[in-house]
């Protein structure tokens, strides 16, 4: 038997966004490695093992994963959103750089749609020029990069879509955020947080940077600061394709 | 009758891309609207009325489906990727605000794969840390606005995805973002090329800077620089998940 390792997007919770090539692969698989929430959502079914794992072991995870398919296992990570956003794919790349032995394998990457896509879906069009992507979380860089990275985003007039913006364990970084997008775009500018999105848990709301607390955000919301052009039209948010 | 307008995504070619979502609102619709190859990939049926329309009338087309929505149709607006990135949901809201009178509508932004998550699932994970994604058209906005942003991406250190790299209308602008990108990250930062990814034309190939030439893109490519980090291991690209 010839194993694979498959590393695929579930997606930002409805199981409607799960894409027919992901489903078609979970079908197929012998094993399904991942975070405890997102295995919770693979059915159990005979010939099916599921190995949940605690957060933070991203790394030993990848391993585990690359050791099962290069036994002939045939094996699917499991992400949340998109694997290469944040997520498991470069965490599987990073394995395999430590242990060439795997460098043969079978290893294959299945998009799904990022948190902040369906944010953006829910809230209208704020993503509709162009954005970026900044991890808040300071685990994997210094904290001064990611306020060097806010002030140049926001001079470079892009909007911006945040992941991981605040956990208990560093509960003063989101406002510091907050502080630098404030003297870098002013007060007025939008700011959107999308939790949970397309779970029963969803939770959107959209209110100016002057009236944003960090209480506003956890890890479960995904944040979008709109550009210079950002604004509202009834119960949407957009992004206008043109500058003004 | 009652109305509604959908602005839906759908992913970057291969059907096994849409999402069940996207798939059900079409089998619901009355009428779909959008561009030529974009509506050629919906299957008629009974019932169903197709309007393609060609480039570059993105606001005629947006208004065309407010007023079939406003007469009780169940119009579905297709993009190819995802609806808010560089495609119809911003053109949708940019007629609704010329036209107040559709601000009452159902409306809803289904999102799908874009062509950059896509393109990055083939490379390995390009896309693996921060990075931005900008249309490098000057339809819409100046080109100086271009390299200013191309410029402080650089600096910011993000993975970049270009849209709309070059166009046989606008020849010699992807030749200067190289140019730019070049003095900016040197010549052996990595770039890639993804052409029509996921169709039976894709075609992906990554080289250095100092390697890139303009050729190697057109309007159906998608091309990501990687940051700093990023590197090869076998056949893939891959950014690792923290910054060296």
């Amino acid at each position: 038997m010839t194993g694979w390792l498959v590393v695929a997007g579930l997606g930002p919770g409805d199981d409607a966004l799960i894409t027919p090539e992901v489903t078609a692969v979970l079908a197929e698989a012998t094993d399904v490695i991942g975070y405890i929430p997102y295995v919770a959502r693979v059915a159990a079914r005979e010939g099916l093992a599921l190995h949940p794992t605690d957060n933070r072991v991203e790394l030993e995870r990848a391993r585990h994963a690359l050791e099962l398919a290069a036994e002939g296992g045939r094996v699917v990570v499991v992400s949340s959103g998109d694997p290469g956003v944040f997520a498991m794919a470069s965490a599987v790349f990073e394995a395999v750089e430590t242990a060439p032995e795997y460098g043969d394998l079978d290893i294959r990457i299945l998009p799904g749609i990022t948190a902040m896509l369906a944010a953006a879906s829910r809230l209208g069009a704020p993503l509709g020029h162009d954005f970026c992507a900044i991890n808040l979380s300071d685990n994997l860089k210094p904290w001064e990069l990611i306020e060097h990275r806010l002030r140049l985003a926001s001079q470079a007039g892009f909007a911006m879509a945040f992941y991981n913006p605040r956990s208990k364990s560093r509960p003063h970084q989101f406002s510091r955020a907050l502080e630098v997008l404030r003297e870098e775009c002013g007060g007025q500018r939008l700011i959107s947080f999308a939790r949970a999105v397309t779970t029963t848990e969803e939770a959107i709301q959209t209110v100016t940077l002057a009236e944003a607390v960090p209480e506003m955000a956890d890890m479960r919301t995904v944040v979008i600061v709109g550009n210079a052009d950002t604004r509202r039209i009834g119960r949407f948010v957009y992004t206008p394709r043109s500058v003004s």
